[in-house]
């Protein structure tokens, strides 16, 4: 569908997801409606169907793209170049900040609370923030290691695979008991880890 | 309540209970009628109402509380006994079996979806539930210490939290996409650290 838009629709398009996030982010997906949609972001009734024919949930699915997007921007640029301890530090202080501002609500998890979490969409949207999110920390290990910042026999894949999962539930404990401890250790303890790692000299 | 009960009207609650946990993990939490509780556990109106006197709601509360006490037990007797590098070997292989076993269905996670798991009854039991696991683990990680197994200056609090959130975050992530790789990295990564911590010679 996206494809076949022209660059102007494509704009118009990510107006109208854009507008619904926000929409969507301070009233609930439970009770938002497409009219409130339609108000916010000035779409008439025929536009909103133009590019979401199949109605509500396509368009909570767009919003919830959106939104996933929008977790690996608020980590920019430090979780784009994880290649000093200095990065990695400011990383871990993006992400802390980005979870405690957002506190007990989660956008993309009240979406899929929404459009249902099993669901191809939604399941094909989170499996692919995971996979980006995975590969962009281990692309960092993985360039520690070139500067001989960490041991060489480091397995970038199941450390990346491990830290972002502590992320993960760092957040959701965070999410249940209002308390960003377990995040913090989560991104404390690996990075102590990584940097423990015995390792030669770095390379001059 | 509960604590006004004797002995035999205890072990009656606790029948309910555990029919009901039995009849919620196969229908689920949205669809169960307290009918078919009574049906299940052969228990009359009055009866039910005896032990639940608020609905539904109570009894659902008192399920995920049966169901997040089961979550510990199903980790032992590994869990109460991380002393040794086998144990916690051992541990292991049972967390992944568990929730390898469970796959896509979270029997606590579906009940709070249905009593609203920001309550106040809900946030106690998930909160107690962190606490009592992160304790277990962070005991653990002490008795290593004094074992001379890993560094005397590890922070075993600080350790169990992150490990914690591993967990959470890789069972979590599994549920999305029904791969456990990111449980299991969780998992050996953490012990693999600890047993990476420089540490003296163990005291004979």
């Amino acid at each position: 569908m996206q494809d076949s838009l022209t660059a102007k629709g494509r704009a118009t398009r990510a107006r109208i997801v854009e507008g619904a996030a926000g929409v969507l982010r301070e009233q609930g997906p439970a009770v938002t409606t497409l009219d409130d949609i339609r108000a916010r972001t000035g779409t008439s009734k025929s536009q909103l169907f133009h590019y979401f024919p199949q109605g509500k949930d396509q368009l909570l699915l767009a919003v919830a793209q959106f939104e996933a997007d929008r977790v690996l921007e608020d980590q920019q640029p430090h979780l784009g170049r994880l290649d000093t301890w200095e990065s990695w530090q400011e990383w871990r202080d993006a992400v802390v900040e980005r979870y405690e501002r957002q506190g007990d609500e989660c956008p993309l998890g009240s979406l899929f609370l929404q459009v249902g979490r099993s669901g191809p969409g939604a399941r094909a949207i989170v499996t692919e923030l995971m996979r980006q999110w995975q590969e962009d920390l281990a692309r960092g290990i993985r360039s520690l290691r070139e500067n001989g910042l960490v041991s060489p026999s480091l397995d970038a894949d199941r450390e990346a695979a491990a830290l972002l999962a502590g992320i993960q539930g760092g957040v959701t404990i965070m999410m249940s008991t209002g308390d960003s401890t377990h995040l913090k250790a989560a991104l404390d303890t690996a990075v102590a880890h990584l940097r423990a790692s015995p390792h030669g000299t770095a390379p001059v």
